[in-house]
């Protein structure tokens, strides 16, 4: 199958499929369950923020007129008019040379353009309020509309909602929101050594690892994972455990298959169906080399390593990106060790993160390939640029966290 | 209630929590249903891994004796003995003299002790293979138990479950761990001007923010949210609000507040408990000085400030961390201004990070209190320290983000 080999780098491979990503459709959700979903229509405010104008201080509304000139030495003498209650209409209207009491966010009663804070007032008896500080129209208050006009962009399509986005569209009385479907993602875990974890294995044979940490980071994504039944190196039963998977997901996401050939079988069994796309056969990265990705009519079945932390690994480099529209987690530190890397190759290594005398430090794990533990002790990978030729201890390095 | 007022640090708030964090209890969790949860109980390994001595390359499974003096120009001549399948036990014993096949990860048959990589091979005929260099006992081999001792350590007490534990955790077949229950965290908004987003506000009504997007930053923090009906400020009232929600939560989230003496009512209301005891009454902070917190019996109860930017900051700086096993996601940007600070307070400033010109700036969100479109427009918040006198523009700073 070596005709089909197309390697490409990290950087093309997310190019390739970016330009391949299944379409999806949009779907109604209300607030309560759209946190970490995307927009797939702009919000447009219903009305204007604030919807009356109220006071940003506690203080007297007053008509700003009648402080004009007035000063710490030369106060203004205000009739005292009333008092405004929070969360209610005033209903009365301040006459010229009146004010009223109004708490932070109390609604401006008619007659007033302007709120003088309490700190530069003194009431005098029942009657009469000393003004210390001359206001202009407008101050201490927040206007119709002056925080976003009726009709302005409150969030943008595609926009990924957060707590405080939920808090914003409330705000104005939205309910519910036009959001992208989630990308419904198969898992299928291939390999003659390979048994489920419900089973115990024969000598010789291992228990699967990828479809429970892969359906985990795929939810971690905000996708929804679906996994199959583990599938030996056959071709026709591994053509039709694809077939299946294409029928109910967006993304199919295969793993396994380290022993020699049976990658390529693979790859034949993809190419097979009709529609098939092959995108890229390979990539020059370490690990995660034999990654490759088929689209296949609106699908893309995307073929990562069987070893557990290279596929977690290029699932987070190659497809996460594309289903979690949350940055990923990253943290700053300094590298360890050195690490030896070879220019012309993408290397991600793992790293385990410890504080040592304040400093967050990243200790590469290295070691036999297949090291389980590794999944334990590994708290992210940092990225070695093709054009690098290592890290040398105490570089700064930025590490992608696992989660 | 000015008797009660014990302002504290950001710090000293952080370990005044700490030290009355409610306890709770644990539960057993399936694998598929522990991502994000916490370890209550260590976990060890129930059998050794690898379970079998496997190869970790393709190549020839010899006795390394017999490739001891082989070299590039004078190989080692072995009898081919057959092929180890992968996933199977191999039926048969490897002789002196001889060799087989054996794919990575394939199980190491009697009689071999090192696997001689492919590269360094040759295959002469059906009979006969060519060792061009030596290898050691154990060369290409991993060990039973060498990646991790039956008994092991596998994961630590308080380990919060990523994908990657799930997969190890599956591949030593355990199929549930014990977890601490998650926090239960009731939440209740107040104000007689806050209204149900359901509800068409009155003029001088507004409707409730924080309900919802505290309730999804708890979500956030793998905790579990409950909302209660509003609260108008009634002492009463609000009495029996916090009665009802201290039965049903492990923590309880007030919020609003913002007109004066209402802060004193939470507070006189929290107070009246027979067992309440008094964390602190204000933070020096801004914003969010009226931050609060009491402890109830076995119930930790925070008051936070109205504001929903400063609401959702203040839980981000003082509930979340206990709540949320996760570190928070932060990145490093530099400020796009100055930002002024006043030294001996802790100040958290809003911000909205842009690309600019590759480099990633982080803009303080600056505006009149209240503003609802700054919740859109926040990515994060910086932290500016009570020892420093602001930060200036083109400083290099760490933004926690919101989620």
């Amino acid at each position: 199958m070596s005709e089909f080999l197309k390697v490409v780098t990290v950087q093309e491979a997310r190019q390739l499929i970016a330009g391949a990503l299944p379409s999806r459709g949009w779907e109604p959700a209300v607030l309560s369950c759209a946190l970490g979903r995307e927009l797939s229509d702009a919000v447009y405010s219903p009305e204007p923020i604030p919807s009356f104008a109220r006071s940003t201080v506690d203080g007297y509304a007053v008509c700003a007129e009648d402080t004009f000139g007035c000063g710490e030495s030369l106060p203004a003498f205000l009739e005292y008019g009333g008092e405004i209650q929070i969360g209610h209409r005033p209903n009365f209207t301040v006459m010229p040379g009146q004010c009223c009491w109004i708490p932070t966010g109390g609604m401006l009663p008619p007659g007033t353009d302007a709120v003088v804070m309490v700190e530069y007032t003194e009431r005098l008896g029942d009657d009469t309020v000393l003004i210390f500080r001359a206001v202009g129209p407008g101050e201490n208050i927040m206007q119709v509309g002056e925080d976003a006009p009726e009709g302005s962009l409150l969030l943008p399509q595609g926009h990924c909602l957060r707590s405080q986005d939920l808090g914003l569209l409330a705000s104005v009385g939205i309910k519910q929101v036009n959001v992208w479907q989630q990308y419904r993602v198969g898992i299928i875990s291939t390999g003659n050594e390979i048994v489920s974890p419900e089973v115990c294995p024969q000598p010789g044979q291992v228990r699967d690892v990828n479809s429970i940490s892969l359906a985990a980071a795929v939810q971690s994504a905000a996708a929804v994972a679906k996994t199959y039944p583990i599938v030996p190196d056959d071709y026709d039963r591994l053509r039709q455990a694809v077939l299946s998977a294409c029928e109910e997901n967006d993304w199919i996401l295969m793993s396994g298959g380290s022993s020699v050939g049976v990658k390529d079988m693979t790859l034949e069994v993809l190419m097979s169906f009709p529609q098939a796309q092959l995108l890229f056969h390979g990539i020059s990265v370490k690990p995660g080399k034999p990654t490759l990705a088929v689209k296949i009519d609106n699908k893309l079945v995307v073929g990562l390593p069987g070893h557990p932390v290279s596929a977690l690994t290029m699932f987070g480099v190659v497809c996460k990106p594309f289903l979690d529209s949350k940055p990923p987690s990253q943290v700053n530190a300094v590298a360890g060790a050195n690490i030896a890397s070879q220019p012309g190759r993408d290397d991600y290594v793992p790293v385990t993160l410890k504080d040592v005398n304040g400093q967050r430090v990243a200790y590469p794990l290295l070691g036999k390939s297949g090291l389980m533990t590794i999944l334990a002790q590994a708290d992210g990978y940092i990225h070695i640029n093709y054009q690098q030729q290592g890290i040398l201890s105490g570089e700064s390095v930025l590490v992608t966290r696992f989660d």
